[in-house]
């Protein structure tokens, strides 16, 4: 299955406690897009978010984070992982 | 440790080859600066580089990538793993 990275940038709010409130409703819903969101890594100070998913497409990715919190990614990068 | 992101972007002729030669020299040296470069994603389509990497500070990171082959980060990113 293919692998993207997202990235989310100047995010208000980006706690650590946010961050994982809102992963947990991607983990809640991504099966049924047959997505699986893997690692993320935050930078608090700056709002900035990396997100690795395996996803049939993009935009299965980017829906899931849409219905789940609405919060998408401003950039999605297909990668393989060196 | 402090762990960062850095993300290289638009990386001409940043195929698999060449950015695991790249990585192979960051390993070589690494090690006089206490770093660690852990994993790495890449996007060959659109040239960007994401290298997961613990160091004692972003300086160190970018002196290792800069010593070893030249091709210092777009931006970097101190992150917690979520």
């Amino acid at each position: 299955m293919p692998l993207y990275m997202d990235v989310h940038k100047n995010v208000d709010g980006a706690t650590a406690t946010a961050v994982a409130d809102a992963r947990l409703k991607d983990l809640q819903i991504q099966e049924k897009y047959g997505v699986k969101y893997c690692k993320y890594w935050l930078d608090e100070s700056t709002g900035t978010i990396f997100c690795l998913v395996e996803a049939p497409s993009k935009e299965a990715a980017e829906r899931v984070h849409r219905e789940a919190h609405g919060l998408t990614a401003d950039e999605i990068y297909e990668v393989m992982e060196g």
